[in-house]
């Protein structure tokens, strides 16, 4: 029997209570794995849960699970960052494996709790941090390890493509496609960590470590959300026969790399227009198996409580590459070179606006009519030439335009 | 230091000797593993090659290898079947670990070869034989061990789908296709396992058996080609906004399943139209992962090469998922059940057999014109209603028609 304490009861610990109750006894005849939780550390013992809990103990003190030398493996899915991080540390000092799902504990503290776990020969395993249910990081752990890989790409944040794809099929301005997202459970109360794209960054932190076997933290990815993106906007795009989504990219350039998280216009016939709802997709490209894409469930309680258990099994089974795979490449963040074809859009703008962008412009999307006739300031749209993006930075942090006054989206080539 | 025996030094087995004189020193880095090919099996010892072969003995013996305590693992890249089983089943018993390319013997033996590799404790893994170079078989067995999965579906033969992008793209005649691409190295010389299906069936064989855990065998599944599509086909199929692909397709229904192998008309916006050239993709659903789906090239030498070493380096590492997982349901063979709308296209056609396909007839997509000035016959396409598979077979068997006289392809809804 292998004894789990579960930290944590919200969506996705219960998942892992109905998947085991509901397939224990097939998973005894098919692996002879009896896999039982033991604890679950909640906030509030007798509150009411809508699952069976028969055999479970609850605690609200965590030193019950951790003194319990019956209890193998930690199932960390609090989604709290520094709680997190205490419950793992001090879980891999007492001598217990540790499954976690939590992006933001993995992506802060990666070579920390990597090389402990090292240090106490135990499993640190993360597959439902990034993709949500889709089998990615093992396979690039364990089946790409040859490999040297060059790129890593993904729609990796299920609310914002959620909410773009909504945008674009629907024509609608992107508050009122929040406001039916986090009705509908796809967004958030506070959306912010998923559409300021801090929970993308966080996943292309984790597989770009991975990936290209360099140290590539949270500060060496440059960041772009969806939240300034308008109707007018996705009508711009939608004539240029694409689409928008929010892609994370990590690169092998010379002997550095370049990381960022952008919104990214795609024609529709390209792969990632395809992506669409809550759906997710990673692609890499290896020196030997070429292009690889996964695409599945980038989040939800069924699919991320799978890829929990799936590595509870592995520990279990002892079915997991050992070690600490993160790589000892030094490479030069070279960000500062990332060039490319761009939208803009700016609101409110002036001619003088117009004038400035001039020499990067390739093409103007606004009508003339329209800025003629408008005394107050107009909605510009433009596709730059192929510049670099830090040059237009530059340029717009001169302009003196205000955060929510413009959106930038990369146009992918 | 892990050892291994290769059996064969065609295109595969040169790839391996490449990716391990390679990345030799960066594997022993990375995970402490130094693979090492010992002594490799070939017809003709003499015969000239042209990949540096230092370290490697040659052999034209397979006793020399087989009786080599020193080596670990055999790894079979031969092609041939009954040769490659002799190998195999041989080598487990001499206490081997297996690693295998070749989906012939997997998929008659598999059976048979799990049940013996289990008895010894040693690894049979075949990772290389289904999708070439994509991850899919470990992420199968390893993380999806907990779900139901009730289908799975693929584009699983590069040769086919080559062929089938080519002639919709260049509007060519399947012969013409096909020897461009013997020319280019994706048809051999002998194309009939691939064009006729028999590939694409193997490796359902090996897919089916995993996902729905029942025994589902080659006989179990019913085959169609595309040997016999036109270039009238593909302009049929154009214009319904659609393209073609060879689809290999298992489903759990009922208390049984159904297996099929067929050209496939799949809407232009459907995910697999847009798995084009040699790429192979596969899905699965299941029923807490939901559909994941799974991108890259499915054959070739690199990628075939990246795939068996990963398993081989699965077996040095300790990293595999052991022990035979192979299911135990018994499934009924539903076949007789299938249903759908196909299209269907009848070479030399006469007024007689239009009348009798009448009842099935939804659309008739030759023109009336065309079959009212024709006196020698006439090429007639129809699409049917929502018809039983069998039913529509056994009406085109009481037409007489020759073999090669008719195309049919099921119609993706």
């Amino acid at each position: 029997m292998v004894k789990i304490g579960l930290l944590g009861l919200g969506t996705i610990g219960r998942g892992i209570v109905e998947i085991i109750n509901e397939r224990r006894e097939y998973l005894k005849a098919a692996t002879g794995v009896d896999l039982r939780i033991k604890t679950a550390l909640v906030r509030d013992i007798n509150k009411k849960r809508d699952v069976d809990l028969s055999d479970i103990i609850l605690t609200d003190n965590f030193e019950d699970i951790l003194g319990n030398e019956e209890i193998d493996i930690l199932v960390e899915v609090t989604g709290d960052l520094e709680s997190a991080y205490d419950y793992i540390t001090r879980g891999l000092k007492a001598g217990k494996h540790i499954v976690t799902a939590n992006k933001a504990v993995v992506s802060k503290y990666f070579e920390e709790i990597s090389q402990l776990a090292a240090e106490k020969d135990l499993a640190f395993l993360y597959e439902a941090s990034v993709g949500g249910g889709i089998p990615v990081l093992k396979p690039l752990r364990e089946q790409l390890a040859l490999n040297r890989i060059d790129q890593v790409q993904g729609i990796l944040n299920g609310t914002c493509n959620y909410i773009l794809t909504r945008m674009v099929n629907e024509n609608k301005e992107y508050d009122e496609v929040l406001k039916i997202a986090q009705r509908l459970g796809y967004a958030e109360a506070d959306p912010t960590a998923d559409v300021k794209g801090h929970d993308t960054l966080r996943k292309l932190r984790i597989l770009a470590s991975l990936a290209l076997q360099g140290k590539i933290q949270e500060e060496d990815i440059i960041l772009y959300g969806i939240s300034n993106i308008s109707k007018l906007d996705v009508e711009n795009i939608k004539k240029m026969d694409s689409t928008i989504k929010l892609i994370a990219e990590a690169k092998r350039v010379y002997n550095g790399f370049t990381a960022i998280v952008q919104p990214t216009i795609v024609k529709n016939n390209n792969y990632f227009a395809n992506v669409n709802m809550a759906f997710n997709s990673i692609s890499f490209t290896g020196n030997f198996v070429g292009e690889l894409k996964f695409y599945g469930a980038g989040a939800g309680k069924d699919p991320t409580a799978n890829a929990v258990l799936s590595d509870c099994l592995d520990i279990a089974l002892n079915s997991y590459r050992k070690g600490n795979p993160l790589g000892k490449e030094s490479l030069v963040n070279l960000n500062s070179e990332l060039m490319g074809r761009y939208y803009l859009r700016i609101s409110k703008a002036s001619r003088d606006i117009l004038e400035r962008l001039e020499d990067m412009t390739k093409e103007l999307l606004t009508d003339e009519q329209v800025i003629k006739n408008k005394k107050e300031g107009f909605d510009l749209a433009i596709i730059t030439k192929l510049v670099k993006l830090s040059s237009l930075n530059d340029l717009i942090a001169n302009l003196g335009l205000e955060k929510d006054q413009y959106f930038l989206a990369k146009i992918m080539e």
